[in-house]
């Protein structure tokens, strides 16, 4: 099955500014689309990075400077179902997660992120059409439903860790093993363990 | 298998003063409680709530007013293995999750929590303990490779999301389906949705 993963080439996780310099956060984004990657090539599928600019990586490479959704709509509609769209920013994305992904068989199969993005789907309904914006969990639910069709929802944890602020980077920390992962500890990024729940402090600067 | 539930029956929930008194915060932490036990019910399991003070629920009451590590690990000794703990904040757990908790034959299973937690564990290695301090689920999985067992880990979105802060509580609302959902809607609690993750406003207060 063709894996589309959308990839801002451009200007990545500008929510992380206040740890990480722009060019570190090219270098970080592209750990963890070199991870994701590597776990949808582990469960045997045929991943293609949706990129906004070119990028040099050892995958295929579409390039689309559109918005997220036209996009992605675009490359579900030049693919064919069945088609899966898996966000570039899992590093905690594996194998085995990917696997439950693709099993269910439905016309639309959605695993949610944190904070009510869909993280990952697998489109087998042709007229089924993404919609990035906003609480796109909840909105992809009733489009699936609008059109007659159940969809399945994987219950994924690995799949449900987007990086997006600076507190995520601690699920990476805590549970990472690829490239992601060896790139926070070797930009000195570290659990920081309060009473609460862990957050992550930056002890050195490496630019 | 018995599954103990631990409760803290007198100050629940004390980040999310924020937003809610202190009676409403008891009200909602026991939405969430008996949203569990249903769960680990209707996932044929046999839940007994591990309470901090006498409460009024219709499940088994075990009081123990001890720390929490020292209470769960009294229960285990008592109960004998195999036994699971399941923590009482999950509000989007389902049946489904909690038997892919149990399904897995290893001497401890752990499912983590978001922030470092541990939120599940199924015990049938009787010389593990517990200790919920700090990043729990990395300490108890070192604990466990100490034994000589390699832990099963679950990877469960619904099992990850424990409710502590204002923030999490965006996942109840664009996930849940049982008391919790519909305690937080009562309480004029709704989504707020802006261009990043979701976030949650309270449009009314009901005290």
């Amino acid at each position: 099955m063709d894996v589309f993963v959308p990839f801002d080439a451009d200007s990545p996780k500008s929510r992380l500014s206040s740890l990480f310099e722009p060019n570190e956060r090219r270098g970080f984004a592209k750990a963890m689309l070199r991870d994701v990657l590597d776990a949808i090539d582990a469960a045997g599928l045929g991943p293609t990075v949706l990129a906004t600019a070119d990028i040099d990586i050892d995958y295929p490479v579409l390039v689309d400077d559109r918005a997220l959704s036209t996009a992605v709509n675009a490359a579900i509609d030049d693919a064919g179902t069945p088609v899966a769209v898996v966000v570039a920013d899992l590093p905690l994305a594996s194998a085995a997660a990917l696997e439950r992904l693709v099993k269910p068989d439905a016309g639309v199969v959605l695993a949610p992120g944190l904070g009510g993005g869909t993280n990952a789907m697998v489109v087998r309904e042709p007229s089924f059409r993404a919609d990035y914006h906003g609480a796109s969990i909840r909105d992809h639910r009733e489009r699936v439903l609008e059109l007659g069709v159940e969809p399945a929802v994987v219950d994924s944890f690995r799949l449900a860790v987007d990086v997006d602020e600076p507190g995520d980077l601690a699920e990476v920390l805590l549970h990472g093993e690829g490239r992601s992962v060896a790139w926070l500890r070797e930009a000195g990024v570290e659990l920081a363990v309060t009473d609460g729940r862990v957050a992550v402090e930056r002890s050195c600067q490496t630019s």
